[in-house]
């Protein structure tokens, strides 16, 4: 069923584009639910609001652009989620929550992990909001991992190198674990319920290693 | 331009269904890697080939099982690929060496590592020939992991955790590093060059870790 938008009136103009913008977000972002991300157009999105097929234009040149702000959203979703996980005296233990967090996020909302993690960003470059938005979601783990190494300069490299390092892992974890290939690998039993524990264990034992030895820099890897 | 399919004659008969079969895996791969993995149909295989559109279902009964069968493939050439990484006569160099080759494969054969990793398996109950392989594939490094855990009974949940932790770890690194993000996350300029072999070291610090310490198992984590 169509639903349409309020058409500006003598009071409401202002309003009502800022309406219509935020309406194709949500449009875009349900149509992209229902029947993938391909068939996504302009035209789609104006169609499932009941307006006219050039009225989305007004707020995007381009279906590429509406895409950005939906995964842009998508973003600022994601940030806050993790943002949501609790206040953690002891730093370890603040990055043992958020990669729970991050994994939790992935299984509760597949498609909005896809649409950020596992898709083309369309234009990038043009689309300075989106790129924002994805570098604030990584600085949760930045600031968490700053809280270890210390936030002085001396520690950009090994704060960066154990963001992707870790980041790495979640994406994996979350990618491998949605895939449901597991069942068909010929795995022990406890392997799908003991994969995540292992992994953040893991991690912990390498990070707290890495803590007593030299950095990456020191080691001059290539 | 469509190729033809040597028709039957009287004395290679037995032949021909063989390699038509044979080029339907190699038009199906050539077809997704040209048009995306969406618009691939038999029909479509049928018209690249220049053969009826009949032709096909005599070996696939499906798309999905003529995609199954490119997939397998994949994991075929993957397996091989990965076996081809030399002798190490210490383990752990030898799961370096596996990592690295992982890596590469991902880097040098994108659409393959979309098609194994980036695609859901279409039906694979039903297929499982191309269960087979993707577990051929896994047992790679699970080999490994046994001449540094053991091969015994005992050890085979911790092979199989460390296989999955290991896995993901790689899985994660090939897509970011892939996704091309990473120019965009204002990472300190020697990120992109360190932060494999960063991971790389992060992960042999877990394993050497790990190896003095209880396992998943006697934790009893859940």
């Amino acid at each position: 069923m169509p639903r349409t938008v309020t058409p500006p009136t003598t009071e409401p103009a202002a309003d009502a584009p800022v309406e219509l913008k935020e309406a194709c977000v949500r449009a875009a972002h349900e149509f992209i639910a229902e029947h993938g991300l391909e068939r996504l157009s302009l035209r789609e999105v104006a169609r499932r609001l009941g307006v006219s097929h050039q009225a989305p234009y007004k707020h995007y040149p381009s279906r590429d652009h509406l895409l950005a702000e939906v995964i842009r959203r998508c973003f600022r979703q994601f940030a806050d989620y993790l943002d949501d996980r609790g206040e953690h005296a002891d730093p370890r233990e603040d990055l043992g929550a958020l990669g729970r967090r991050y994994l939790s996020f992935a299984a509760e909302h597949p498609l909005e992990y896809r649409l950020m993690f596992g898709t083309p960003w369309p234009a990038p470059a043009e689309q300075l909001g989106l790129v924002e938005d994805a570098r604030h979601a990584l600085d949760v783990l930045r600031a968490v991992l700053r809280r270890i190494h210390g936030a002085g300069r001396a520690q950009r490299t090994r704060v960066d190198l154990d963001a992707m390092f870790i980041w790495s892992q979640m994406h994996g974890l979350a990618s491998i674990t949605q895939a449901n290939v597991m069942d068909h690998l010929g795995l022990v039993p406890q392997a799908g319920r003991q994969m995540v524990p292992h992994a953040m264990h893991m991690l912990s034992l390498a990070m707290a290693a890495a803590s007593v030895g030299p950095t990456a820099e020191d080691r001059g890897s290539a």
